[in-house]
């Protein structure tokens, strides 16, 4: 087997997932901060599985994952004398189970449109062949990600005033993606160039994504994080504390309107109400201009243990009735600018996120 | 010692204090819904201690806790044939500490003062008639809030349209007052009215008030209660999912900037976004009109643990600040209504709440 480059030469210090030729290494992201151990991951269905639990997580990482996943898909069936439509037809049924883990995000949906098309097409008229352009597209679609958080960042840095305070939700940073971060991307290309910028995290509930992956992805690049609760938000921008907002997204269409962890609509009222300007990053893989408004984005509910329960502690009564939606919309009239690979669109997004697609460059 | 009649004959199911011979038997908070404990507090040093650690909580509580406290000082130091003005001091000593537990509820300094009085009265001429005092005033401020609650759950039931869905932010219930509670007063009012009213708990990070006691508290009074966490407020308000939102609060100034859980101010944005009425449920006893505005309410900051570690486990990574406050401010133009017992007060604040004091009811 032809195992093209490893996509990590491009990675930062926190590695979120990498595909080797013993499987997919994929950190845990349910034991950090506590733990640093990374999983092995073997088929499509243990991929599967990973994305659903949450062991990995953030948009742009599923995306990936679900790319690798399609690859672990062409190793386990794969026989170098087999029928190549047969092999083709495992690898579809497989990325069906990868699809229907996770349905918010639309990157995971995107990635794996891009490995049918490398699976679909003719040219790779042999298993090997197939398998190796599968696998190379896999590392292509996670090095291209890192390579867009990184132009994401650097666009995004510009928009950090000197010392500014920064609040941020969930974690959009290395471990939500292929290595750099979306929002987190914007945070550290501002750090490189000012250590006296302060970022504040909000915990981000109800599975506490800023408190447990946010603050350990900061300090092990030793960029200093204060944590608040979720509910803190207005309290800080009404002392004044906080001067920009960025958060990642799992959907954006066409509008402009995005799809996010919990919790980042109320974010964005509250930043209006104060005038601090609320900022959204992600890659054009984060994109859905086949949607036209929020309304129509599919918004995934979890269990109720993710509220009800703490550490295996119960901490509410027996018969409580429960709601948890893992994400919400933000409307884009509260959005300042779209943090992009390609530049940064600015209100109407109608006109200016298509013009993304067009144009080499907005900036 | 003659013991007035105690106040117990007014509360509901639910009961966070009582005063008796014993001392004042204490529904411990912290140890809800999991144990339902009540702790014998001897001592107004103990009573202290279970203000400051949050064993009672909530403004009217911890009021009348507070007020029992002087009680159990003045117990402690009793003895018949003593001289009265060292018995005064030894009270105002302990009362000093009571006062020094929590900064932001007026509720607890309101009800030392009131003790005060009584303790400064030269009416009571002997330890014996001292000792009565004090006892029968404490009783009388628990049944007062009680009868206050219960006006406040008949005024604010009018607010509420059939069939509503309420939220409510931490517990403003019978487990924050006297025994009948103000915003979940409000909620008991109408649920008797309207048994299909429906109603939603933010679980109020960080220390759960809403998971662990609102849902607690309103199921033993058989009133389903769907538990949600806080940033889930605006997706709520967006699907159209909410009718009216009902707080507490810990302390009310003459304009109406209103103190209370941190949070409450993120839900009033929210609220105010979606044309969704905010209102506050408040005993006069948290009115607090020798403070013009908001800005001059101390606001207390508790211990980075309540942030950073849940069941003794640390949530995030080493090296994390925090910052904590218990409390937030809402300014009085998100605010559609204040309820108190004599009535609902509507902006213009500056007047109406003036004007509670002066008549015999608003409404």
């Amino acid at each position: 087997m032809n195992t093209p480059q490893s996509s990590s030469y491009l990675s930062s210090r926190v590695k979120a997932l990498e595909l080797n030729d013993a499987g997919v290494q994929l950190l845990d992201q349910n034991a950090l901060p506590r733990h640093v151990q990374y999983l092995s991951i073997h088929t499509a269905q243990e991929m599967a599985d990973a994305i659903e639990s949450m062991k990995v997580r953030g948009a742009p990482a599923i995306g990936i994952a679900g790319a690798y996943g399609v690859v672990l898909s062409a190793r386990y069936f794969f026989r170098s004398d087999m029928e190549l439509d047969l092999l083709r037809e495992n690898i579809r049924e497989d990325s069906r189970i990868l699809l229907n883990t996770r349905p918010t995000a639309v990157n995971l949906s995107w990635a794996l449109q891009e490995m049918a098309q490398v699976l679909d097409n003719p040219a790779w008229d042999t298993p090997s062949r197939l398998l190796d352009a599968l696998t190379k597209r896999a590392f292509e679609i996670h090095e291209a990600d890192i390579l867009a958080c990184r132009k994401i960042g650097e666009y995004g840095a510009t928009l950090i005033p000197p010392g500014a305070r920064i609040l941020t939700h969930c974690n959009a940073g290395a471990l939500a993606t292929g290595g750099y971060g979306t929002a987190l991307g914007v945070v550290r290309s501002a750090f490189m160039n000012d250590p006296s910028i302060q970022v504040y995290a909000d915990e981000t509930r109800p599975r506490f994504q800023g408190a447990r992956l946010t603050t350990w992805e900061l300090l092990e690049d030793h960029i200093p994080v204060t944590l608040v609760a979720d509910n803190m938000s207005g309290m800080l921008m009404q002392a004044g504390k906080i001067d920009v907002v960025i958060v990642g997204a799992d959907r954006i269409t066409a509008n402009g309107d995005t799809a996010n962890k919990i919790g980042t609509y109320n974010l964005a009222l509250v930043a209006k109400a104060h005038n601090v300007p609320f900022y959204v990053a992600a890659p054009l893989s984060t994109l859905d201009l086949s949607r036209a408004t929020g309304r129509e984005i599919p918004i995934e509910e979890r269990s109720a243990e993710e509220i009800s329960t703490i550490n295996d502690e119960i901490i509410c009564a027996p018969g409580t009735r429960f709601y948890n939606p893992a994400f919400d919309v933000t409307p884009a009239h509260l959005i300042a600018g779209i943090i992009t690979e390609k530049g940064i669109a600015r209100p109407d997004y109608q006109t200016t996120l298509a013009a993304l697609f067009s144009c080499e460059s907005l900036v």
